[in-house]
């Protein structure tokens, strides 16, 4: 039984610090997890967008000088006709385009994996100009001692995939992008297969075909090939979109789990459980025709995107499976369970 | 002084016999070129259609069938309500969707690199589903005894760049995808560069920014990463909409000499010079800012699809650099010039 935690939603925008005066925190989601000493990390998603203030529209931008990276407002007159307002997420104001919100990366730590301290300050912000409309949905993995970060970085070339490595959740040594435009749902598995690194990545589709799951093979983590398309939506309600993979897959018995995402009719997101082959992951051996976890509960069905669940966070503790999800591009959301009920939700 | 030769078009789509009977070819064009022996050879990009036949929609097709692949044709009552014609260049019948044309690569050998004797049957046709679109636009490169193909792969996943080997232009090894999509315009450099092979290759870009080079990293010509956006479209006539690489890279005391296309105004193909730092060939040294090659003569500016010319095959012969290049989608052209003369046109 797959049952949404009473506490939920565990961390909402109200308890994140803007990065700034000035700034308003809209969304604390999508959260990356992995154990840390006797703690459960989540790299959340913060997305900011400014304080109002009357006859301005004002953006949040990252500023990049002498190597160093700082978040700042745009502000410009509502009265100027050359403003421009594309839709709620973007802003043309001569020839240049802003986002209404900038995301970043920020920590936040917990013993109990329902109770969290969110760190002040950001973890992971826009470093250059290839993150320079925001960093968002980490993943993470650990192995030989390193923890490594991927998440989309997006910028005037698009949206893509970069990675990072830490050692103590404190500095952080940038990889660049792993995965050009325009990709993302990157989900690297956490230990290698008969002698390579695995990922499971989401391109883009703009004519033929819908947006799928992807193999790739690695020597390093840093180079990637041998790319296939293993998973495409199917003709339902909650795949008729788009789908990617959720959270780095687990190793079980059975298969390597895998908790992805699909987007159906209406723009609604659900959670779908995919087993992959154990030797040969890029053999589908069973996918769930049903989703595992939908939009039902009103911190899922309403909010900054209203009927959105999104996992790319599993943590494991005391032989339980914390299943972190966003909810609405707003707040961060757990669901207890356990391999078995996973494997029997099938 | 750049002049296209005064027998262009060098190859036309009437010097090339269809796969089958019932096909008709209708480009011959956008070649690979390279050195073998005492010949230059041209991967050409081979384009067939079906013969019409009064009354009925006819479209190729690649058949798979116990590990075999072969060309065939799908017939359609014009009558039928079910059938679309999308645009002229694809059909969607029945939830299907089918091309009007589909494109393998086939051989030309020429002892003078003028006068070409294309061989009657495919050198790489589409193998599988990865490939059921086609195979387009090839380039070559001679690595320690062996050519390295890379090719648009295109299929119901999009378009995408695949690698395949070959010693003796007779069979060929596949590698597998290289690039996912959506990715074409892979010119792979000849030799690497600090210990590392280099290639440019062009994403696609469906929201931000628009279809730029990048450059990429590899330790086996298999697996690719550190992607950069190096060259982006200008805000000139001739590359408003995107621009992309040619011919694997020409090694120069200057540095690494690219030609590249740009599309502008009015989807018009122009050819342009690019040179890239020796050392650092993520480092653009020098750009030009008009076109080396535009079209100008009739088979430029008429043809399948017109005002296109396009270079993805470059060979060197007595001291003289041979720019193949496809004018139109349509025949096989060149410029007979050298490297001075390049370096001079920026």
């Amino acid at each position: 039984m797959i049952i949404k935690h009473k506490s939920n939603p565990i961390i909402k925008p109200g308890d994140v610090k803007p990065s700034i005066e000035g700034y308003k925190v809209l969304g604390a989601f999508n959260p990356g997890a992995i154990n840390f000493g006797d703690e459960i990390v989540l790299l959340l998603r913060v997305s900011e967008g400014c304080k109002t203030r009357e006859g301005y529209i004002r953006t949040p931008v990252c500023r990049f000088e002498n190597g160093m990276s700082y978040p700042d407002i745009v502000e410009l007159k509502s009265s100027d006709p050359e403003v421009i307002l594309k839709d709620t997420r973007s802003i043309a104001y001569k020839g240049q385009e802003y986002l209404s919100t900038i995301s970043h990366i920020r920590l936040a730590r917990s013993k109990d994996g329902i109770n969290f301290n969110v760190e002040d300050k950001p973890f992971i912000y826009p470093a250059d100009e290839t993150e320079k409309y925001g960093v968002e949905d980490a993943r993470v993995i650990f192995i030989d001692g390193k923890y490594y970060i991927n998440y989309t970085a997006v910028s005037e070339d698009s949206w893509a995939t970069a990675l990072a490595i830490t050692e103590d959740f404190k500095s952080i040594e940038r990889k660049g992008l792993i995965f050009y435009p325009e990709n993302k749902d990157v989900a690297i598995f956490p230990e290698k297969v008969k002698g390579k690194y695995i990922a499971l990545h989401r391109p883009n589709n703009s004519r033929f075909g819908k947006p799928s799951i992807w193999y790739s093979e690695s020597p390093d983590l840093l180079h990637w090939g041998n790319h296939k398309c293993i998973v495409r939506p199917r003709d339902n309600k909650w795949e008729s979109q788009r789908i990617g993979a959720g959270a780095p897959p687990i190793r079980t018995f059975d298969g390597w789990l895998v908790i992805y995402h699909g987007r159906g009719d209406n723009n609604v997101y659900s959670l779908f459980c995919l087993l992959l082959d154990l030797e040969e992951p890029s053999r589908v051996v069973r996918r769930a025709s049903t989703p595992l976890l939908a939009p039902t509960e009103p911190y899922e069905t309403e909010g900054f995107f209203p009927n959105v669940v999104f996992s790319n966070g599993i943590a494991e503790k005391d032989g339980k499976i914390y299943v972190y999800y966003g909810a609405s591009d707003d707040s961060v959301n757990v669901v207890i369970t356990d391999i078995n009920s996973l494997l029997g939700s099938f």
